[in-house]
């Protein structure tokens, strides 16, 4: 069985793959861009600290546009992120049954309802997974810093490879950043892994020992 | 950091078990029943494949007897399966920080609201956790499979020790089974943990050869 993980390189989306790492025999992490600007080797880097293949991949124009319009004709990102969100888990459940991410129970945005989501999955044969749906921040929290070191930083100050960040990269390049000002909240933080401390699972050759009557999967 | 899982025995909650282990220094398994019957001895079986301590917790008569007058006022179980398990959930925050269930993503009962959740956890310093809620029952039944021999049992004929079938149990007593039929669906099935087929992260000794230079969480 294999995963496929949006994957920012943040706390939420690296605990959401630690979450599934003994249930999947693959996990990809990837990072949707909106192709302008180098924010998504970040997640790149945590990737590599997980221990799992990393992609990139890159919204089309027309969803950068209309992700665009939406911002500046609703004065907030939430509409935004609702719109680009489902596209990433859908272009990915094109070519994975499984797609995760690392939405939290207590976000707003991006937020899919629950009849968006069994529409999603009856119409492409997928399961969406939000392996953090039913926790609350200090439980990610403190789940999170036992196998992984990590920082907040100021969105503002620091390239990350979320929704978010990606649609201030691209609201700035096309109408500069007092317009970002004007939209986006300046204290928003974002997490980013700088380590993993613990890797219990995905030791070669450990499963085979723990196996008590194992029967085939496959 | 403990964590107290509310346990049936069926896979949901061991599924809920398994997520939560690689996270969590001590698991206790904990079954409610209503006092009159030992269904909970079904979770018990099951704890003990899951290698997890268990205890049996009992409701109050008060508890009992106004979940059966919930019952038999609205005639069928949702309202009475809402008003036991915030109780359950608050018995045990008495008592550890972390309370985890196994109730799923598409579960319509029980189910806090997003507001009773935030007001248990800000009043008794808790951390509610629900592991299965971004999960779909085709994704459980995968990931469970990959650890757990299960089976589905109809709840008329099995004993089982989940809230529903502890209320069957309970009005069964009072009122007689033609009661129960009334209230209850007739093909009701709950599911039964058999065996755990894996041991991958509780091996001891394991974390300290997986361990890349790992700092201490205490």
């Amino acid at each position: 069985m294999k995963v496929a993980i949006l994957f920012s390189g943040g706390k939420d989306s690296s605990l959401a793959a630690l979450l599934l790492e003994p249930f999947f025999d693959e996990i990809e992490l990837v990072t949707f861009s909106f192709g302008h600007d180098d924010a998504w080797m970040r997640a790149a880097d945590a990737a590599l600290e997980l221990g799992h293949p990393h992609r990139r991949m890159v919204f089309a124009e027309d969803v950068r546009e209309k992700a665009l319009e939406i911002l500046l004709s609703t004065g907030y990102p939430n509409d935004a992120l609702n719109y680009v969100h489902p596209i990433a888990v859908e272009i990915m459940a094109k070519e994975c049954e499984f797609v995760a991410d690392g939405t939290r129970r207590d976000d707003r945005a991006p937020k899919m309802s629950f009849s968006a989501i069994r529409s999603l999955e009856d119409r492409l044969h997928m399961q969406y997974i939000r392996p953090l749906a039913g926790l609350g921040q200090k439980t990610i929290k403190a789940m999170a810093r036992r196998y992984l070191d990590f920082e907040e930083e100021l969105s503002e100050r620091y390239p990350a490879s979320d929704f978010e960040v990606g649609l201030r990269y691209a609201l700035k390049e096309r109408c500069g950043q007092s317009k970002v000002d004007s939209i986006f909240p300046t204290n928003h933080t974002h997490s980013r892994v700088t380590r993993r401390k613990r890797f219990v699972q995905k030791i070669k050759g450990q499963e085979d020992q723990a196996c008590q009557g194992i029967q085939s999967e496959s």
